[in-house]
């Protein structure tokens, strides 16, 4: 299987492979050993003369088809959206790839870690796996995805990995501290996922991009690259009903979250498709078709199994719709210009604002829940806490979340900068990583 | 993101797309009121207290998997198998995305409105939506796109979105009629779905196609766009059989559309590549590929529960491949020269004919189901209707849906030539309609 | 739909065309009628006057997802794998595609005689289909799927559909020896699967490789087809924890195959990239990423229900990316040049070396199975056999599935190169086969 295009080993990528080779080698070393002290699992093989338990099967009837919705997103979905760059496609599918696959490994870890710090106890157990362990970790695997989003095409692997490595690590203690201690309400990750996700990542681009990005030729599509993008695009839209509906604890709230995220869903699609009608002057723009229309998944995520009225998720996402349109057509642009940062994928439109808007949204839907609308007592709901209680601390889980993420991205993005990774000359280029 | 292809802003798409923006607001904005004062959801959220309720559990396990096969046929299925056209992938699948999204909403609206119209009753009570109503939904949309299949290229967007205003409409009239009063067996929907999609776009096509359609160079295929659309009929045949045995009524009637599709769909696939082979000498068509062997899928639709010997689904499998392959090869072109019929995507040799055909077939096959066959008496199958009376009700049914497909298509293709729609002067184009 | 290529209607494939139509008709009549007379459905229509069956719907809940996955692991995953030619991405998608469909109804058949004669009773019962039928007719297309990448490229759709007449039937009696007579247990097919299927297919290629498959630059890829190979590669990736998890026979040991399935692809996938980025000198081969990450999900498949330790999973996963990628980087040049085994897609380094090794990675894991690590006898668990007897059995039909595949493979090679099937003399092309 050959390519007939020029061999250009890059001098600079074969420095750093050894370092790069060492690391990842000395990382797999410890996930193992570490799994081998730490890691069971939930089910072990069942006497077959004892009676039949119901509670698995029940597990993976709700569970695994919802399961394997969420990680067709992070491979298909993540990967093939960000195939657009005409020259980085590979990479694009290829990074996403593995760095979706050493996070679900390290997150299992970080997890079992972050829990027991912050519920401070239960440290004689194992950590156990079963399908909820697979979601959560495909969860935080988003989060890292989004962040390579904003870096993508101006880090190698190697940087890349170490990226994933800190961010994983504080991802799980975010996830932790808002969960376990704070009791946050966030059932699709706005404020976990995606808001984490996006700040983090926009900080260390801030802090990472070469000066070379601005208007650089191969920081483009064509026509091919955006339809294997649509692919990306579509998966995402589809499945985003499971991202959203896993955690809820009925079937009930499970049933609305999913109708919610798709009523957001169309409600963001017609809202970008008019929007960018309007700033196309009747085309469209495929980069705010690609990425905006998702917006309103990302939006209603804190909410979707909190809205009791069809009609606000659907509002829900025509907010979302339009103001990632927007944030494509006018902020993007301008933030390149003003403070310099290069965003590739359009984090910030698709993730950041968009998941801010969902923690405030949430805020507003708990504190306006009441028992005339529930049918019972809100403090039934969120374990004594009332409404108003309940969305303040929607509020401060969003707070902590920004601050972890913007600073720990700033130090990553420092970290990045350290001359023994040996950053990529050429930008947005396969031939630079791959053997063509 | 840009490409380096020619700035090449037409005109007439400025002119009509304040037109277009105005329509589509007001449509989103009349939708979120109606969806504000009439749409609640069917499961509020529960009071943990109260015991667990099944019903929504099963509802979700035997549902929402399948649902979600549904929405990729849609996305992915219809949107990627129109890509085959070289300078119109974008709008195939973006056009194709958009009309979902919308028609998704409406149908909920206008299904709700019709059935109370043709049942006569419950005026008071909202319309609820559950995993259900997403499917019925779905399936309206893909009568849609099933009629966007015969107009693709020769239409702006603002013509696809009045196209399919009034096409989802009557859709769901004849489907409330057709369900709800002639009580009409079509479990997946080849007379109400196929057939009603392909007269309503076939009767489009015929008033809207403009003179420069025949042979013009645009209209035609490379090798990367089939290999895009090739995705898209790998994922509709693969989930078709979740496509025909979602409304059974219990689980042994669904497991029996599922193998039923199956089976009907090797049938066709086997038949096509025969077919096609004698036809091209010993090569094959990729188009008959491409859409030919899902006709068994179609054509099994209406009776997928019903029937009860396997080999019957492979011979309405086989023969609805051969059926459609001789459409491709033969039909079609002899349409063109003699009534100048453009059927840009041939839904009449994959949805028309075979949908016609799993009516006559439902008709048959239920007329010859006995006591004997079933092991019960037929009368109880059928809500008190004998086996020919319900075979009757079949061959009215299909009579229906066609009357009601061709005059609403034909009235919509006249409206849709008004000028105010400003149809594309350069067809199978997607500059036209994209910023590139 | 044209394709602006020069006509270059190859004389080879319009002469034995004939021959290949009556073939295929043949076949399928005779499928037809064997159906008609011994294939009948496991559910027939119920009196919905009695009361509701529990087992049918169970049957669907835990069948039909996962059953859904496999059967998009045959037409988009092999399929789409099969692209990275560039000059023969259609017939890799489309032959695989009928492939399938035509190895889906014969193993229906082929299944029910073998079973029949090595167990040796119930003649009288006709053939029963259910969701599990769908399955394990699947699992045999996915042998078939393995020997078509060996062979790829390299012969015609009519010795193509010989071969998989000829191996399918005796897929199903290898299967038949191996699960009903010497009771193995196989859960993911890693023997009777993958190690058939690859050294089948690699005899049948040594018999038939022309002299210019050395070297012939249309054994190339290109960068859009290796974009779509991708789509394939990540959907095997998915959901081969549902090919692996389907037979298991409580919801326990479905879980555990479900995790140790994805545990050992991730850990497939970090020594590929490690291996790869050593080879290269810091770049990485998309060949390798391609394929050899999914190592992982073959070499765990015989003990993904027997593994009772995580990190033992993660072990056979970076053993099998391992000796894959080292397969091929080093083993297929080798084997090349040495013994002239020109292997297409590297069906020894994904499927036959990592079958091998899941077989007798099967057989240590489960002869270190004892009361401790259980909680209950070994001899409970497999039918009366201690741990070593079972891990005994494991080698023997791993011995067993090897002899007949060679043996069956090498004569199906000799009987492909008869005159009348009039092999193609242009290798890897589409043109031969299709009308561009």
């Amino acid at each position: 299987m050959e390519i007939d295009r020029p061999e250009d080993q890059n001098s600079e990528t074969k420095k750093n492979s050894s370092l790069f080779q060492i690391f990842f080698i000395l990382l797999e070393v410890v996930i193992v050993i570490l799994y081998g002290i730490f890691v069971e699992f939930r089910y072990d093989p069942v006497d077959p003369s004892l009676p039949w338990n119901e509670e698995p099967q029940t597990a993976f009837v709700t569970g695994y088809p919802v399961m394997q919705d969420v990680s067709v997103m992070m491979f298909i979905g993540f990967g093939f959206l960000m195939t657009f760059l005409r020259t980085h496609s590979w990479s694009a599918v290829g990074f996403n790839f593995i760095l979706t696959v050493v996070v679900f490994q390290m997150y299992i870890l970080y997890n079992g870690f972050w829990i027991r710090c912050v519920s401070g106890d239960n440290w004689d157990f194992k950590i156990q796996v079963d399908i909820t362990t697979m979601v959560t970790a495909l969860y935080c695997c988003a989060a890292i995805l989004i962040s390579l989003g904003g870096v993508l095409g101006k880090l190698n692997l190697f940087q890349l990995l170490v990226m994933a490595f800190i961010e994983a690590c504080f991802y799980a203690l975010n996830e932790a501290i808002c969960f376990d201690r704070i009791h946050l309400q966030d059932i699709g990750g706005s404020i976990t996922i995606h808001t984490f996700g996006a700040y983090f990542g926009l900080s260390v681009t801030m802090m990472i991009s070469p000066k070379q990005t601005k208007g650089h030729p191969k920081n483009s599509s064509n026509y091919n690259s955006n339809l294997f993008a649509m692919i990306g695009t579509l998966f995402l839209w589809m499945y985003w009903p499971s991202f959203n509906c896993f955690p809820a604890l009925n079937p009930e709230d499970r049933i609305r979250s999913v109708i919610n995220t798709l009523l957001a869903l169309t409600g963001s699609t017609t809202a970008v498709f008019i929007t960018s009608s309007i700033f196309k002057k009747g085309k469209l723009s495929m980069e705010d078709v690609l990425n905006a229309t998702l917006a309103g998944g990302v939006c209603v995520g804190t909410s979707a199994d909190q809205i009791v009225y069809p009609f606000a998720a659907l509002f829900v996402g025509y907010w979302a719709g339009f103001m990632s349109c927007v944030g494509f057509e006018v902020l993007s642009p301008l933030l390149q210009r003003k403070i310099g940062l290069y965003d590739t994928c359009g984090i910030n439109n698709l993730h950041g604002m968009p998941g801010i808007f969902g923690g405030i949204f949430s805020a507003i839907f708990i504190g306006a829940l009441t028992e005339d609308t529930l049918g019972y007592r809100v403090e039934d709901r969120f374990d004594g806490r009332t409404a108003s209680e309940q969305g303040g601390l929607q509020i401060a889980s969003l707070g902590i979340t920004l601050a972890i993420a913007i600073i720990t991205g700033v130090i990553t993005g420092l970290i990045l900068k350290l001359p023994c990774f040996n950053g990529p000359h050429d930008l947005f280029e396969d031939q630079v990583f791959w053997e063509m």
